[in-house]
């Protein structure tokens, strides 16, 4: 931590400072008096102070960590990849995964459908909402836990693995009994119950980046999950809100690469919620996985004209097919399979 | 709702959008048809459909609402301005409330004293935060429902109402019967299930705005508590995620007079999270006042060198009495009292 | 500058760096060799090396600079505030100046009747565009050259201050014979070669904030214009652009205090382009001055239904007669005049 | 254009608002009685009218627009691709244009040693800065014509074709004598006159994204070059600003497919200063080509460690040849060549 004194900062203040600092066992405080500033340089491990706590002390400018915050989410803190296994799927290895289904599980029919279509396709991993988080009351809210129980089946039938959203912590043992991966969506990635209770489950947890969240405040996101000791983490790029508006988020790519460099967890991408449109499923998907994605995450709905949710998003089996065949070179290319 | 078909759509998409239209009772599709393009127009309340339904169909180009999607949190629906009153204290009325108090209760003493502090100065609400949302797991996360009753307590023995913020649905029967306000954060303005346990609660309700909320994402957040029964809803502004970062967040003091013409709810302002920085809260307090706020919330702590959170942004008590005699006579040019 | 190492950089990476700073006459490293890294701390005036050389160097992981890259904009430079004298007029003074006017002068008697009517009400600076930045080039760009006269005539005979946006390096000499403020524009706000000329032109400068500028970049961006020897900047937040849109700009007034503590600079409003909605003008006029805003710049035609540009934001005389009015009490409270 | 009334607009508001359409030759008014509101659909080319002025008039509650406000540079006015051709290289086409070379060119042998590099690798397009937008005045400027002249002497040599930016309207009629790309940067892309002028120079123009610009503003930056008669106007995405910190700006790689669906022109993508970041470069390039980018464009040095800008995110000539290895395989999956 480094710790720059206002340009007039008094000797007492400096003081001060220091003795706070040294009342920290394993830090000790350097100071350095420069032409227009002091400056304080702490050594040891910072995590252990609150730096808004030393901000706010009198005669402080500005506080810089050197440290980053999160320690198990850290690649730093475990060097090797986590390659995170269900069953006969394995998820930051080196096959690219395909998750697949509708937004959200409407019927049996629907559901086996849609599993049929997407495993013959060459995806693994069945997607499908119970609860639906949505920004209005009027829209439809899912089938809540009769969905559950539909995408379980329809999963085991497939020999598929699943995965569906939790937006309740009330649901977690419920939810933890009959699904393979517990998701949590973008709106809750700083619903810090739901985390720890998610973390407390024995399920791989799929975690979504929030719309405002930068990198960092996704990784610590994570770092709650992972220190209920849950180490089965994959995150989940799905774009960011800007100004733009021609898309319903901004998909960032970048997102890739910097978490493959800064932590140890996967990372896939779901380029569905991160465009809003279909025409741009294909390209991104494809950029995605060009740029070191472990998988993406898509809408497949076996009828999108009768979907009870984000039709406009949606691809049909036939849509689909097609977006494996327009991956598979992409794939191939960095030398990994589906 | 206005459809706009793609430039080429042929006659028989267009009929099948009419068709999908005329399935719902009391909607009306017109179709005109321009130069380049096809437009159909939708008489009726166009909130029964979805848009994103209509937005799948094929030659949709793009579906424009017309209305707004909330209902109970419009002011075209309830023209008067809505007063929530607690006991002797009134938001929304003729007098700007200031809600004052720690970022988190401690201990008997210092929520005692912080009750005392603000009161003597003109605060008529006491905050004080028990469950702690942070971003890191390592930071401190409150004293959960001890801290309740030391709240409730202080609030009590000073006659002021109390304010606290709730992040599990499992702690909304103990927080109503102990805190007068039941506070919903920024991070969990989108935890659609909190909203609707806090809906059913048979007590007024503070919601922040979330950090990338629009502002119409903001009042069908409101609409999930208004939906359940519950009429009192307080807005809170505190600021969005922007690219600046000279503050915490980019304080939006423009929602104020927004919600003021959209909404019939009161309004408040949070200076000291809108801006992350002590020397800024006077100043952007007034701002808010002179734009029309109905109150502000600020962190006030009787020792910051000391406080376990947000120490950065916390006034002293004397701040606290000086930031009262700054807003003063602002309140008094906008013909309001404290 | 504090210059972060990587964790696992090597003697001879970290002996390199500090040659490299001690190449710089003046500069003085000083290491501290951490448990997990080590740090480098620069003494000295670090604003003479590149911060982007140095975090290009082998095994640097970060370089955080600690004093504020202007100097010449910057209050720690120069202590007392600015006040831009044109005749008979101050900004940055006791008094708040309201500078109004058309978007656009679109002939001498509608810039005759507006100087009239905004005068009379108060206003004590002419504004009128000459030169129009466009987003579209099918929309009006402005009558020039002609303009600009038509402007200088009625402020002439109004006896007003004039103020007008310059887009081209090519009509800086014209524009500084006949305008007292050369004002230049948010998509302007880092066109470096207009701050330069504006800078050579021995004339006040109103530099409008840019879209997506940091507070930081906008200090610089006047430091250009500072640095040829013109000390009349006036600066003016406008909105920067975010997610939010409801209003056309986001409205950031937390810059009024922000620039009032790092610059000795005036600093003014524009609520007009900062939220497009003339419903919006008055509350958040109100709320820059409540802010500690030097004036406000607002758009003023005597008829708006006519407008060549902007029609939907520009005020009648009768409106900003009325918005004078709403003003005066926050003026006053602020112990200002008009 | 559907112009939707306010809820309890008169008759004759919506009377005058027929009228003001039907002034206008070509436009047909259709208004449709609703139960909430009244709304008017706009048949006719609306681009005759100025959208602002109509939202204006006395009723008017909001006005959307059904057309893209730009023609020439929309691809449903021109169906085919647009290659811009330049001696033996083709922009557009089946290959994939890589644009190499430094940051800014600082004397001959350096300029020269890195065009031998980047072509022997596989570049055919040689980039280098002669004039400099930098942030700050304390940073280098660039050397000007000079450097416009050793660019020129290089890209001839090695048979290259040659690129660099141009700032200042008066440097044009130079800058097109002697390079044969002109390229306006970002923070220029909406310097109107700076388009106007490049627009009737006769030489390809390479535009890149402004910071804060919408995917609409950027294409009618582009309309505002082929307006003047030029067809040869190259898009460059090179990042937004945003919330996000890890990178210097975020690279929005669905640019890149809008742009293929909305206009004919090629566009290319930056990684180097779209994200600042060496070590992102690679995938983030990869990324571009596999969403189907025309071609990338990279900052090489000979010598980063002694380069005079952007030091931090330029590639050496090794570090480029390994790119170029890097996207090969992604090249020939998307069926181009380089």
């Amino acid at each position: 931590m480094i710790i720059i004194m206002k340009r007039q900062a008094p000797a007492e203040e400096i003081q001060h400072v220091i003795a706070e600092i040294e009342k920290n066992e394993g830090l000790k405080p350097v100071p350095l008096y420069g032409i227009e500033r002091t400056v304080i340089a702490v050594i040891g491990d910072e995590r252990i102070i609150d730096e808004r706590h030393i901000a706010s002390l009198p005669g402080v400018s500005n506080v810089m960590p050197v440290l980053r915050p999160y320690k198990l989410a850290s690649r730093e803190t475990k060097h090797e990849s986590t390659i995170v296994k269900i069953r006969n799927v394995e998820i930051g290895g080196t096959k690219v995964v395909v998750m697949a289904g509708p937004c959200s599980v409407e019927d049996e029919e629907q559901i086996d459908t849609a599993a049929r279509g997407v495993k013959a396709a060459g995806s693994t991993i069945l997607r499908g909402g119970a609860f639906k988080p949505r920004t209005t009351p009027y829209s439809f809210q899912g089938h809540g836990r009769n969905a559950v129980l539909m995408l379980e089946a329809a999963a085991k039938k497939h020999d598929m693995v699943s995965v569906s959203e939790i937006m309740d912590v009330r649901d977690v043992e419920f939810m933890a009994q009959h699904i393979d991966i517990l998701q949590i969506g973008a709106r809750n990635m700083q619903n810090f119950d739901l985390l720890k209770e998610c973390g407390k489950a024995n399920k791989p947890v799929l975690l979504k980046r929030g719309l405002s969240a930068t990198i960092k405040e996704f990784l610590l996101a994570a770092e709650y999950i992972l220190l209920q000791g849950n180490q089965n983490v994959i995150l989940c790029e799905r774009g960011i809100r800007t100004f733009e508006d021609e898309t319903r988020n901004t998909l960032c790519i970048a997102t890739v690469p910097i978490i493959k460099s800064l932590s140890h967890l996967p990372i896939i991408v779901d380029p569905s919620h991160g465009t809003g449109k279909i025409a741009l499923i294909p390209p991104m998907a494809r950029a995605s996985i060009a740029a070191g994605a472990d998988g993406i995450m898509v809408e497949v709905h076996p009828n999108p004209a009768v979907a009870l949710c984000d039709a406009d998003q949606a691809l049909t089996i036939k849509n689909f097919e097609d977006l494996m065949e327009d991956i598979r070179p992409i794939v191939g290319a960095m030398k990994r399979t589906i």
